[in-house]
């Protein structure tokens, strides 16, 4: 399924794409790659992603879903001479995950799982739905309202419940729910929407890397997410427990993951619950990074056609991180290209 | 209203609180200071607030509304010979503000507008009710239910509506709706809801400075809002037009404003019309910092008893800001203090 290295050729470039406001990981690859004679090449769809400008070469690119994003991500891998391509979004894995073979032939080694893990951590629906038909811990989740009405009336859910898009991100249009009343009102403003019971538990997270040669989980970070904005953790501190970790392990084999994913769930009583996967790197993984994990290193090794040996427990518990806003500046020699229609003051 | 520093003591000493994530600020005003031989000394409730670390001394205080509060803060003034206080929240902008005897008689001058001023910048109905009451443009806005069925059936208001708390900050709970029963079921939701007319139009900002001395707005910085995620602009562009000038400087007058202020606004065809006024340094200083006004030199010689002369239109217009996020780390010798109840694995 990945195409590693091994015999092609020794250059590591490597194309991160919806590069975003991620500067701090771009910066960590860029380091690695450059102490080892490789490039970080970034893609955006918008021209003004601070991400673009802290990688050696930047590219605009059209939507996902555009007719013309393929083709111009495959010229960039053949004028870049990439090894690998990455992505930082959850829509953009999804597309990309099934269209692996035009990869593939080009040799560019897709950091990605299989097109059903990806489905199976894509749609929030799917992930517990895994979870329950291999009779593991699990959060009830119901897709539609009868269905909903039907298991509540036989008992098996109560209020309050939480609402929420089944492809949602960044906790966007999250709703906690505590009668009937509101999930009618609440389920018809979210998109493709799920209904889900109400865990009151200590929210955490993982960081893990699947070796993508051996395909065995070989570095495993986890966290307490202490304040939680927009989906992310703004402070976080690094926690070392082996059921966390034998948990997060655990996870990455039943869902066939492969390269850095980010994991949350919740710790509920004696319950250990996940609650969403996502097979790319984690907003979070600063944390993991400077308490001593390096996927980067992993990633390159493994484009070398090296297998990783295990790192588990290979970092320092104890470490916080807090998120701040930083800023990026950039003269607009021609502002009409942000706002074209800027002409209401006419 | 304010002490000024003539005679006092030509010490610069000032504190900011509830620092928070607000770190490009202070690394500027810790410059600024550091120029003139003063410091900055910061302050907030939470021990892991970024912001802490970016300042010359920091403090741990209580909440807001905690009886130690007062007392803690004006013992840190006195220890720290302190000459201004600012603070980087609403909703402790009132309770200084209220309390403003206390640090006048400590020496001590609060650069935060008179409490009626306050007021009617916090409370979103107060904003809306004081531009009707002077026949100025505003935004309608109700408060009751009751109040907006009867002029919705009177034909003064139509959906779509706004749905949002008086006293709300960072775009929390704030809805669209588009009929009464989703009125009706968020409503229920938010604290202390208030209903106002939907604004189909651009986001603007203002950052206006109101010289403490001759108390007129003597810097305007506008900038067009390209991005909105919680409330704050994760993307903007500086512009100038002397439209949007005219209208932050009216503005600032009308509210009787003084020192730092950040204020929002729409521009919908040919009605400009206020959002909301948030009389601090607002989130999206540093762009107007970056394109050549310095706030915090005018705050400076104010402190140092001299008028400002007016810099309106003394910046560059077409540069363009974006976040991005940045990340602090930190050794926790003792987690128990972070996490004191992290005991499920027991």
């Amino acid at each position: 399924m990945l195409l590693l290295g091994r015999g092609v050729s020794s250059l590591i470039n490597i194309l991160v794409t919806s590069v975003g406001k991620r500067v701090e990981l771009l910066r960590y690859f860029k380091a690695e790659l450059a102490g080892i004679g490789g490039k970080l090449v970034g893609a955006d769809r918008d021209r003004m992603a601070p991400g673009l400008n802290f990688t050696d070469f930047s590219y605009v690119i059209p939507g996902i879903y555009d007719q013309d994003y393929l083709p111009r991500l495959l010229d960039i891998c053949r004028k870049e001479q990439i090894k690998a391509v990455l992505s930082l979004i959850d829509p953009e894995l999804s597309v990309l995950a099934h269209n692996r073979a035009l990869f593939e032939q080009a040799g560019v080694c897709l950091v990605i799982p299989g097109a059903e893990a990806v489905e199976a951590c894509y749609d929030k629906y799917a992930t517990q739905a895994l979870l329950m038909r291999r009779g593991m811990e699990h959060i009830k989740t119901y897709r539609g309202l009868d269905e909903f009405n039907d298991r509540s009336a036989a008992g098996e859910v109560a209020f309050p419940v939480v609402v929420k898009p089944s492809f949602g991100s960044s906790s966007q249009d999250v709703y906690i729910v505590q009668n009937h009343q509101d999930l009618v009102c609440l389920y018809n403003r979210v998109d493709r929407p799920i209904i889900q019971e109400f865990i009151a538990g200590r929210d955490y997270s993982a960081d893990v890397y699947v070796d993508l040669v051996t395909k065995e989980p070989v570095a495993v970070f986890t966290k307490l997410k202490l304040s939680v904005t927009g989906g992310g953790a703004d402070k976080a501190l690094g926690v070392y427990e082996p059921v966390l970790e034998e948990f997060a392990v655990h996870m990455a084999q039943e869902f066939e993951l492969l390269g850095p994913v980010d994991m949350d769930f919740f710790w509920s009583g004696n319950r250990l619950v996940l609650n969403e996967i996502n097979p790319r790197f984690g907003g979070g993984y600063p944390l993991a990074h400077h308490s001593g994990l390096n996927f980067i290193n992993l990633l390159i090794n493994n484009l070398q056609g090296t297998a990783n040996k295990t790192a588990l427990g290979n970092y320092k518990p104890g470490v916080s991180m807090v998120k701040y806003d930083g800023y990026f500046f950039k003269n607009e020699p021609d502002c009409a290209l942000i706002c074209p229609e800027s002409g209401e003051s006419g």
